[in-house]
């Protein structure tokens, strides 16, 4: 029942359900571009981003920045220059988890060693520079619209309701999609002060929905809140979907997407571009993904 | 003669040459992707990425991790997980400057006010979380190819180079593309340690050439070295092609692309995906372009 | 009535009131040495520091560790290491503030141009750098003990209280003194979250307690508080205490004192002994200041 | 033969060596303070601090400075202020190794187990934090006056040159004291650039020398070098030196001393202070070590 993925694409295989995705899948995709427009689905990157407080949030430095020349900075035959660093964990804002964020009994996805992550080298196997870009069709399953508003917090989406949202705007899953899910959580942390906002319930997925869709083919689930998956989690697990959709299908989570926007077009399915950084063992990046219809 | 793209999009504008990206080259750029494929161009990030002194590198650093869990880490209802941050210059590895990255006078792009950016609020005009997604038709422009091999340090690519460089490849450049110029500078330095790098000799084009994409309608120009210009620069300038283009055209710069193995599919026009991180008051950005063809 | 030791120790003079200490002090306050024992006055250093919103906590990273070895890392020849870094605002635990930390009028210390201080460089004029090792007489002006607890948030020292602790205690300020105030604050926020303690309101000295610090000759303020000073504020001034005592008599402050357990010992006078990191254009520094006795 | 010192304090010990500081040593030392001076031992730190290519230097960013305001921004009721933060390996400068930094065999100082160091955590065990301050005699021993001039690099200092330098300075080494030992590497380091700097190679002590001191009663062993010992190391091991006295004699090092200047005034004993950041589970801390005479 479980470990689904494992083997399928090889014992070395690195980069699992993404495996699913050929010129077929793109060239499907990018017959969707129809306006000839783009949508960022990325939230700002500021040290407001909702973070949990477990992880530090944005911090953002100048090395060298116009007030160094208006005190005084000599610019060399009028050449000025701002530059700058950051500060950031990599699960932050608009995120992607590699395929070593997640695991159990010491084994990654396709029984890699979890011993391959390290503080000296980072990850060794299933690192987020492993990924491919993601580009394949785009689907939008808008639970809030169907609610008329956001979810509330803790609350669970379970297969029917994922199904009938589907169904309803004439969505048929296929293999290749990259799923995203729009809760209205993200929507609803608008305003909030960093430390106020409730990082240990939301509304998410379940594990039947999560299920349905890797068995219907999803290379890549996202969603705009702050972990996929509805919280708390049932009695008895921790983060029950990122283990079976992680580790078990080798399907990798796009979290924290800001859907609003893009969800009032209406549009529900579309090319979609996503490019992680390629940091070498890293296991998630900061990520702009992108629908173009 | 100069800062001729000023005021042309409005006093308040911040993007820039990107405002002649429309539906209708989105369309015709879409229309490019015919095999179904897709090449990333950006380098790997790690502390081995060329990086010049005054920059630091990447510093990666294990939040938690599988040796956590080899050394006795508890895991809750089997559980596991593994988490990273970094430090970084935003101007590392393959990277776009934003519109605030360079200027001249005390005056950036459009105008604005250098004093805009401070060490509080970073950039607070033309920052890189002001760019929009760019989604164009990319044309390749393969000067070493021409040469047979990497251009040597120092080399000045110009106008009439530049200009038999595209007809060679039968591309007429048009208003809303993305131009990028192989020199084979960032092949040249695999292996070499990252100090041993030159940072102040390297091949790439002359004012002549960046404005003549400029005046052939230009959005983005990006190549695989450090600086896109010829360096050293041309006596009693400093970075010319980046005033010219970025301060007075409003063009963003891609440095540090990879396009090694992508320059011998001899494709020279293709989908153009860039997404910048939206990193508020951000000078610049680490990247992963991509071609689709 | 302002600017009081400008000029003081000439022009050039980057340490303020750190001129007063001399061999003679040095000697004085060695002789308080009578137990043979030492007082760390330091907070630990973790994420859980004590720290205002605007500025983040520590950051802890270990660069290799004993997981790592746990996880197969090879020791050549038996060598086994473990290093770290650290990312944090100099301002943080206890600390020293540099004499460029706070001023007024574009004018630090001594009328230097506040212009000396960019992201280019830091602070080139009067920087933590710039301090000596600050070797003195230490005095305990326990306030927080006349009360019988810690003081209420937003309670204001005045210049009669803390001569009548002075008095109390058989202590006489003198030239040289570094004076240690004890609030209690510190010892409040105790088991309180990070984001749950107050930095608004606070206890402190207010102006006319600091200028009697400063005409008695101390050398430097210390509090085992946010920022020595009463908060909040008296209408229409911020931080009027840091104004008067930095940059008009060069007197740099020490906050986040650990006071409490020291405190119960007695003592009002010992060696004083505390060392700035010598950050090259800091604003301040995380120190272990220390009372021998 | 090893692991002298395990168990000598304690199972649960984790200070080592200067459990043998008490009362006795304290004022022993501070009678040794007849002028009323005080040196400095510690490096400026700086992105110019020599550091070896696998750490990374000093970041120094401001957070707010005087480019600020220069800039136009607003000071409320006159309040102008600067802040800035850092990221730094701890062991960078002058800089104390915590008795966690080096082991074998899984076993750090004592018998506890590495695996108490990790990413979630730092070290639970022989932290930095866990190092009282260290106040006690100090000692000088001048090798490289001894020589004339810096000691080549890779020169090994035995036993024998060791005890003959201190005989010259009429040192009689006992139990407690804080060993210095000037090599004259720093000094000769001055001027290089950080990437030229060879940390392969070194004058410093051997093997019989180190356990010489230890067997003295040296409760912290200091140099002017960046790893205390000789490099290359002796065929077959690697930081034996390191081995034998953090692990072995709970002997804390204290390394990258800057003892040039102090090293002129003939002083061969007096009051050392040294109090490191307590750093929760840090392996090391950056340090402004004293000299009182």
């Amino acid at each position: 029942m479980s470990r689904e993925n494992w083997s399928r694409w090889g014992e070395h295989d690195e980069i699992g359900a993404l495996n699913l995705v050929g010129a077929e899948e793109i060239l499907a995709a990018t017959a969707l571009v129809q306006q000839g427009k783009v949508a960022s689905l990325a939230q700002p990157l500021s040290k407001k981003t909702p973070v949990p407080s477990h992880r530090t949030g944005l911090l953002h430095f100048m090395d060298r920045d116009g007030g160094d020349y208006a005190a005084g900075a000599r610019s060399v035959h009028g050449f000025q220059f701002a530059e700058d660093s950051v500060v950031m964990p990599l699960h932050l804002g608009t995120h992607i988890d590699g395929l070593c964020h997640a695991w159990s009994e010491d084994q990654l996805y396709n029984g890699h060693a979890s011993t391959e992550i390290t503080s000296t080298h980072g990850a060794k196997k299933c690192g987020v520079d492993k990924l491919p870009p993601i580009v394949t069709r785009g689907v939008l399953l808008d639970v809030a619209k169907r609610h008329g508003s956001p979810l509330p917090d803790g609350y669970s989406i379970g297969i029917e309701e994922l199904k009938e949202t589907a169904e309803n705007a004439e969505i048929r899953l296929k293999s290749g999609d990259a799923v995203l899910i729009r809760t209205g959580w993200l929507e609803n942390q608008a305003g909030k002060r960093r430390h106020d906002i409730n990082f240990n319930e939301e509304p998410g997925i379940d594990v039947s929905a999560a299920l349905w869709l890797a068995n219907s083919g999803a290379v890549m689930v996202g969603a705009d809140n702050y972990a996929i998956e509805a919280m708390p989690f049932p009695e008895g697990t921790i983060f029950p979907v990122h283990q079976r959709l992680i580790r078990d299908h080798g399907i990798s989570l796009l979290e924290g997407l800001a859907l609003q926007e893009f969800a009032q077009l209406g549009i529900h399915e579309f090319l979609f571009v996503a490019a992680p950084l390629p940091i070498v063992g890293g296991t998630g990046s900061p990520i702009t993904p992108l629908a173009l219809y």
